[in-house]
């Protein structure tokens, strides 16, 4: 990247900044990003999965309304070896029914956020897509029940069992099957983690078309499983049109081939769209094959201080506007979320003035100094109209991660205290942040907000993908408490009904949204997902419990 | 647009061109697009509709093996009378049944490539989603077959009857419903035409993401059911990305509503998408929800020509890594098509000498000097190093539409002679072209090749969306000859199934490419479609005799 002397300069000469933005980024020993949580709390999106979770409530006692289904078989030693038979290696079956193995199988009983805890005694692990093939044929002969697992980093609750559902845990199909540099068609197994991919496309100068917080333990079969958003949506669209083919295995067994390469093919009803957000309940995806763009040359990141939420949708349409085709995120946090970022990480904060919210722009292209200048001349301009009261543009890649290290920490800073109530919303971009001053409204007149234990809740924040409409509310809490869950139930999902916004954006339904589905669906649209459900999965054996 | 003179300097400085690209492009009179060819020839995409089709050979008799299905009901007077009670309007039906209305009702029968004619003596135009309902639950309980009809400007026969089916024609339903300029989300009827709506979004400062050479008359709606991919796909990504929602109606009357504004949306089964695509055999589209991006204030046009295909590669390659996010098309004309276009139209090419392959490359970017700067440098780089011989870049907007009629002339010239045999294909890039080559050398071996009128073909000729490997193969011929297609099939099809192409990119099945589906898809493929056919259309009232 260019040196951004020049960008700083046009900072200097905005005259309404009321806090010095021009003064060159800090040097990076006092700007590390450096996790102070306890190694507990710590656990999150990075991992992916949990510690010890003895201190974790079983999900069958926290939701008692949610009762086993006594269709499903209860496993039993002749199941065990059959499938020990059928997957040939130790290593890919951990078994708590024969022997006791409640250590080794934890991880995949529960979720990062320490909210869910279900109860297998059986994780298998193929390593093929026949084993996959043949492994549901045979729990679907058998009435068993299964949960696929990726990286399991999800935030709904959907790849961990909420009973004694067998875990098919995906890591051990991790390989990079083909990539075509010309056209930038890339297939992977389904268990290839994110990072992974894009660190390989790095050196072939293509980029993965979707980046998130989880990025080096969530699995590419997950993300498209559950129709992943994240920070480059913006740029290169949903995984609805950058996904070019899907290998996945159905209940009964079949295989589904529609792993193409091609960029059009229209030769019938375009199936694997039903599997891209399906939550694998309809089957497992195996491989996919994806378009990757090449990689930008030239990125740029800027971080802004706004005095209003009127100032910061200014500010977005500036940024479409003057950024066009170079803009890659525009990023919104509240206060709210970068004080609780600044307290448990220590980290020294990019602005020295603080704000009432705060913008991470980046700006991806192929001419540094094209970028550089129309970067400029936007923060010359929003600062000039004063949109916009302080700024920082970072200068080299370190930087650039130490900058959206204020944004992608928030998940993992916010669980500090020992919980997160978590909604991904999407609502009209106008109305966006009133939610998160209502809710923290509502929450305050409760009495469950404050600074000590017998308040449950810590704080109220907002942050998410603004380019994309896409609100994150969290009520970070030092212990998940029904009273708060009342509170915000069904408040937010009557919220957004009215607003016909999303109640989910992009982490799906899973086992936490279930029962919420009709605040943005109809009863026809729920009626026919059923009749699609029962067609693909007429036992229910694909993870139960949970989605629709 | 800023002037283009730095440009001309540019090619002007490159040493290597053959013959002088770096002269003024051309003064407009000298330029404009001017069709000669006759008033019956040059019914097209640009009317949709044909004329007169008194001498296009019913398709029932051009494939005698297609039987009416027995199943279905011979249209009734009470029918009539009952469907026209319903609508209310007589402008609302042409009726052939009760009264003589052939010649009004001939346009609607046959397709615009006078390729397909069917025998239908009912056409309904109803004018609401709930009038759609009605009609499609009266002949679903009657046992009425249908076909959906938008603009008619379809390559596959998908729009028009093949027998007495009752075409339900859209226009009728026309209206804008909504646009919001902070998202970009635009709702529209079915029967919106596909220029309006750009036309409309234009006066907004925005651009519809879909463009192709009959936007002046197909529908949105029909773009949808046929997942149109067109000229601007590169850019702005296929229909299953960009589109938000849709509203549609199957058999029973069951009313989707699933006309949604929100960029993420993760709640079920993406039921749409198997509607994008789905050529009017699952159900009715009525109204679609489409995300516009801002229109690009700067775009360029160059027109190129190269001595080879693998020059016409290497330019590609060249382009997506110099213009990257600005390229918003990379088309491909093989001289052949491009002769065939001036003998039709006889203006002045925009190239003084000829090449064996001719590019066009568009820009859309917000910053008309940088975009410049980096279209001069590309166009410096490309021809310094001898992989482009000669070239034109566009003064102004009249001259940018007067290079694309290059491109955009093609298939409209190629009925001058009688008719063209299409074939629409995906194809890895590095053998697109070798398919045009052998495809020209066995038609030339089989003698059916020759300018006087005994021999069937006029010329083999090879264009399309090279950016997203998408191949025209079109046989102009002066009469639609079995022999002519006996050479063609399977050859053709075979060709591509050995490379894992695609049959039909962007075009869809209909009637064209309906028993051929198995060289791009496999058993278990077709099979779940026709399941999900089974599970929507049990009656299989929808667009009989097509598709799968």
């Amino acid at each position: 990247m260019a040196s951004r002397s020049r960008v700083s300069l046009a900072l200097r000469r905005a005259r309404i900044s009321s806090t010095p933005c021009s003064r060159p980024i800090r040097p990076l020993s006092q700007f590390r990003w450096v996790s102070t949580a306890s190694t507990e709390d710590s656990e999150g999106v990075a991992k992916g999965t949990t510690g010890p979770s003895k201190t974790i409530k079983l999900t069958s006692e926290t939701y008692p309304e949610i009762k086993r289904d006594s269709k499903f078989a209860e496993i039993t030693e002749d199941h065990v070896k059959y499938l020990k038979q059928l997957l040939g290696k130790e290593s890919a079956i951990i078994d708590g029914v024969t022997k006791d193995a409640t250590d080794d199988i934890e991880p995949f009983n529960g979720d990062w956020m320490r909210k869910y805890r279900g109860h297998t005694k059986l994780v298998l692990k193929p390593g093929s897509t026949e084993e996959v093939s043949k492994v549901l044929k045979y729990c679907n002969d058998n009435m068993l029940a299964v949960v696929p697992q990726g990286g399991n980093s999800g935030l709904v609750g959907g790849s961990v069992p909420v009973f004694d559902e067998i875990v098919i845990n995906m890591s051990r199909m991790n390989q990079i099957r083909s990539f075509d540099d010309v056209s930038g068609a890339l297939v992977v197994d389904a268990g290839v983690i994110l990072e992974v991919a894009d660190g390989f496309l790095q050196e072939k100068n293509h980029i993965f078309p979707l980046d998130l917080g989880a990025k080096g333990s969530c699995h590419i079969g997950g993300n498209v499983a559950t129709n992943a958003g994240g920070l480059r949506l913006l740029r290169y669209g949903s995984l609805h049109g950058s996904v070019l083919g899907i290998e996945a295995v159905l209940p009964d067994g079949t295989i589904i081939d529609d792993l193409g390469k091609l960029r059009k093919n229209n030769t019938g009803y375009d199936l694997k769209q039903l599997f891209i957000g399906g939550e694998g309940t309809l089957g497992i995806i195996t491989g996919v094959s994806i378009m990757c763009p090449q990689r930008p040359s030239a990125v740029n990141v800027a971080f802004l201080g706004l005095e209003s939420y009127e100032k910061v949708q200014l500010a977005f349409q500036e940024a479409k506007g003057q950024l066009s085709e170079i803009l890659s995120a525009f990023e919104l946090m509240d206060c709210q979320s970068q004080d609780l970022v600044q307290k448990v990480t220590g980290n020294k904060r990019p602005l020295e003035s603080e704000h009432p919210f705060y913008c991470l722009i980046e700006t991806s292209g192929s001419n540094s100094e094209h970028d550089n200048e129309k970067l400029e001349k936007f923060l010359e301009d929003v600062m000039e109209k004063e949109i916009v009261s302080d700024g920082v543009v970072a200068q080299g890649q370190t930087q650039v991660k130490e900058l959206w290290g204020w944004r992608e920490g928030v998940p993992e800073c916010l669980g500090h205290w020992g919980g997160v109530y978590k909604y991904d919303l999407s609502i009209p971009i106008n109305e966006l942040y009133a939610l998160v001053e209502e809710t923290r409204e509502i929450i305050h007149k409760s009495g469950l907000l404050g600074d000590t234990d017998e308040h449950p809740v810590v704080a109220v924040v907002g942050y998410g993908h603004m380019g994309d409409s896409n609100l994150h509310l969290n009520v970070a809490v030092r212990t998940y408490d029904k009273r708060v869950e009342k509170t915000l139930e069904p408040f937010v999902y009557e919220w957004i009904a009215k607003r016909s916004g999303s109640i989910s954006a992009e982490h799906g339904l899973g086992l936490a949204k279930k029962n919420y589905i009709g605040y943005s669906r109809s009863d026809t649209m729920i009626k026919l997902m059923k009749q699609i459900k029962n067609l693909y999965d007429p036992n229910g054996i694909m993870n139960p419990y949970k989605y629709i």
